[in-house]
């Protein structure tokens, strides 16, 4: 961290940007080998060098600092999945790649990063910002695969998409929320197929 | 609780039923008051008026205390849907009622007797004799209705029985499981209607 900018030379503008990833790179650094929920500010002020005065104009709280970094690493799932899903041809093969794809990178997420996960964990518990989009997207995902099967034909089109969508999301949500996954790990590996064959069976036309 | 029965006559054969019976009644009350991980074994003797040796006798441990308690709870619950389930006609109307009736009485016991569910939720995420029980006996019931409604040909049978059985409870489990549910009391109303109408969906011929 370079104490100068923090000190001397106030930035502002769209350098600003800067400074905010800045703080929230070296906070996450941080959290990721003291916790989120044992920090304070002032020690996370210490430890990367910008004074604590100087966070609080980038960030009005903690909790604002950690939202950004829960939303990376919620985001950055995301976009790994998407990816996966695009390669499927077909609905049905996108459906399983996707239930698997979202409970492996939440794992490895566990696994690798427990800290971090402890941060996404508490923000499932709290309902904060990031975790509700989270959860807005993975639904937007079912979505998009349900109507692309219906166009298809190869899922039933009578019961209403809203109702579908929830309910796979339901079935799909203890493997995927990092708060209930960690409850279900031993069984995040046999879980995402058996599941993806029954919500398939219920999609059947 | 009678101290001379613990003091002056050791009751033996038969009979230590009884004491069993009366020492279990005592600890779940003790512990529905101070809460069962708090609580020691001296504790536990001191208020219900038995001497630790003589609790011994009958339970070798706490926990041993507390698996009788948390069989008792459990065992209360499957009772109730068992009875709830065969008022119902078809599989279809009996899945939904299971469901529901499940769901509804792991709720009721969180909100009637937290302590009690506590021991609930620590048996389970300790993997205890009675929570492994409990998750086979609802297994059993899901197969039965499964066969009864292959029979009927009101569900499919392409499925292997197993694969579907435990896909199903698969399905249910975040909402009847105690240390799970607590995190999905939320969605306690809408989730069994919403999921039991997806699993119908897959049963369908």
């Amino acid at each position: 961290m370079n104490k100068s900018i923090s000190k001397a030379t106030p930035l502002r503008g769209p350098a600003d940007h800067n400074v905010r990833t800045q703080i929230v790179e070296a906070a996450e650094e941080h959290f990721s080998h003291y916790g989120y929920e044992k920090t304070t500010v002032s020690d996370l002020a210490k430890s990367i060098g910008f004074s604590k005065a100087y966070i609080y104009k980038f960030f009005e709280s903690k909790q604002a600092i950690g939202e950004v970094i829960c939303g990376n690493c919620l985001n950055s799932i995301i976009t790994g999945v998407k990816d996966e899903v695009e390669k499927a041809s077909s609905p049905s093969i996108k459906f399983r790649h996707f239930f698997k794809k979202m409970v492996a990178s939440s794992v490895e997420l566990f696994f690798q990063d427990r800290k971090l996960y402890e941060i996404a964990a508490f923000a499932a518990s709290e309902n904060w910002a990031p975790t509700i989009s989270y959860g807005k997207e993975v639904k937007q995902i079912i979505e998009t695969l349900v109507r692309e099967g219906r166009e298809t034909g190869e899922f039933e089109r009578k019961t209403p998409i809203d109702e579908t969508v929830d309910a796979i999301y339901l079935v799909m949500r203890p493997f995927i929320n990092p708060l209930l996954l960690q409850y279900n790990l031993d069984l995040a590996e046999e879980a995402p197929s058996l599941l993806s064959a029954l919500v398939l069976r219920s999609l059947a036309p």
